[in-house]
Parts: C-alpha cells; structure tokens; sequence
C-alpha cells in the first residue's frame, strides 16, 4: 500500500530487515502474515464491525491514543481515517483531541476519549468515576468494553511499530490515499 | 475454564456485567467472541507457533511484562505457563524476572527480556544499544520481531483486563490447572 507523496528512507528503514515493505505497521504485517492476520481481524472488528460507535468515533479514539502515545504513524493514519469519517474533517479531530468542545463530538464520545486516555496510562487508571460518568451519557456495557479494547490495543500496535523503530511518512497528507483506499475496502485486503 | 481453589467474588466482578464469566481475560472472551477469536489466534501464534524460541521463554516475556505492568491475572497465569515450561519451575520464573542469573535462562533470553521490558515503557525506549547487545548474542530478526509484538501485546492484554476491573485469583497455585489445560491443548479451545 504505497503512500502517495512519501518519500522512503535511503538507509535502513527499521531495527531488522523488513526488504521493501512500507511504512509503520504495513512493513510489518508484511513481514510475519501469521501474525498480520489476527492483528488485521482484530482491527477490522474493533473499527469497523458492528457497533453503535460509528467507524469515525472509533477511528478517533484510536487517533487519540496514538496521539498521547507520540506514535506518529498511527496517529496520522487513524486520524485520516477519523477525519474521512466526521463531520468536519480534521479540524474536528484535532479539536476532540486537544479537548476543545467540537459541535460533531457528542458527550457520550467525550467521556469515552477520557476512558481511552486513562487506559493508554495503564489499567488501574480507569476509576469508577470515569465509568459512572460514562454511564450518566448513556454509555452501554459494550461501548465501554470496545473502548478499552480499542485503547489497549493502540497501545500494542504504537509500541509494535515504534519499538521496530519504523518509519513514517512526515506529512499527515501523505496517508491520505491509503486512508481512502481502507474507507472503502477496509483493513482485511 | 474454572480456575480451581479459585474463590468468586460474591459482588460485581468487573465494570461491565460478564455474567458468570472467567477471571482475568476469560470472561472478556467470552462476552465478545468477535473480538475473542482474534485474539485467541494472536496468542497462539506468538506464544506456541513455530519460532526457535522455545514457548516456555516466549511466556516468560509475557510474564516478565505483566509483572513490570502488575497485572496478576495475567503474570501468574503467563509466569505458571512458563514455569510448567522451563527447567526448575517457578524457581526459574522467579530468578529471571528478578534479574538473577539463572543456569537455564541463556544470554539470549535476558537480552530479549530487557528489550521487552523497554517495550513496555514505551516504543522508543528501545534504543539501538539493546538492538545491538541482542545481535552480539545471536538473537535473529525473527526473534527481536516475536519479541517486540509479544510485549506489546501484553501491553494490551494488561489494560483489557484491568481497564475493565476483571477479578483474578490471588494465589498463583490457582492457576496450575488452566495452565495444565493450555500446555496439553493450547489458547484455541
């Protein structure tokens, strides 16, 4: 999956030899297909099976992860997703992200970018009052089960591609044509 | 998968309702077995597929994280697989993440575990230095590849399991019949 406008590296590209695999996490899957294939369905299940979550406010709760974790890769490309998604594009996303109060992003995502937050800190860190605020807005068993699932495994996939010390494309325009190709077709092909 | 000897908490047993569900991940498999099977998948691909580290050291890695994140649950249950695994038991389990030198943990393995437990801070503690103490003890691609994404996998399942407030047992014995159950049959059934 080729990002358009990026420009590769010349030298080596990560801690091992991922040959002429792309950038971040594409490498990666690439390089161990026994492992892809359960991190791709996870993916795909997590931001874009059923759920009362839209794919946009899934998409942003793992944007907001990446982002708090400084993993610029995922961010960047979970951002276009979110922002392909949303009402208003990326300056929703960046408001929802900075804390600034976007008209697009309800309450109930508010208090669930809260319980992210926490999770991405460590387990112990989502409190009681974090869930029973989230209940107050109407938040189901499930969405919040989704949530610290979606949160957690952020935590894997930015520690995996940041730990191989991959690369990522500079520019979040760069993950533009690929985040169009996964709106449409998905994270499975 | 009754853990035994293993007392139920009488009250709630997790901030979402699992109903009569397993401690730790076990009941979060079960309440969403879309997100379950993934993750089944992953685990036993990265801890008993095929590698040229043997499955008793790839659970030691995910003991060692989940200790470093204090997460019982998944510390005793991984540290049990690993000791059911390893030459001298939970004696071996206890020396290695300990950081004793013990005579049936290889140099190998104790560059790989510092590489995991700088995984767990964040991805980009893992620094060139550690990459490179690895190579001098003919650690492979494939092995500081395994490594890393076990580490962040457990990243992962750390903070699902305590981001939700599952119960688990609080003695390690309670786990010696599960894990029996996973060395003869796996993470699949």
């Amino acid at each position: 999956m080729p990002l358009h406008g990026a420009t590769r590296p010349t030298g080596p590209v990560a801690y091992i030899n991922l040959g002429q695999g792309g950038p971040g996490i594409l490498g990666l899957l690439g390089y161990r297909p026994e492992t892809g294939r359960p991190l791709k369905e996870l993916t795909e299940v997590l931001l874009r099976g059923d759920s009362t979550l839209t794919r946009g406010e899934r998409e942003l709760i793992a944007a907001h992860v990446s982002r708090l974790n400084d993993s610029r890769f995922c961010y960047y490309a979970h951002g276009t997703q979110a922002a392909l998604q949303l009402d208003g594009g990326w300056a929703t996303v960046d408001a929802a992200l900075g804390g600034v109060e976007a008209p697009s992003i309800s309450p109930k995502i508010r208090s669930l970018l809260r319980i992210a937050a926490a999770v991405r800190t460590g387990g112990r860190e989502v409190t009681p009052a974090l869930i029973h605020d989230a209940r107050a807005v109407d938040v189901t068993d499930l969405e919040i089960h989704d949530t610290v699932l979606i949160a957690a495994a952020f935590c894997m996939f930015n520690r995996y591609v940041d730990g191989l010390e991959t690369w990522a494309p500079a520019d979040r325009q760069d993950y533009l044509p690929a985040g169009r190709r996964i709106v449409d077709l998905g994270y499975l092909t």
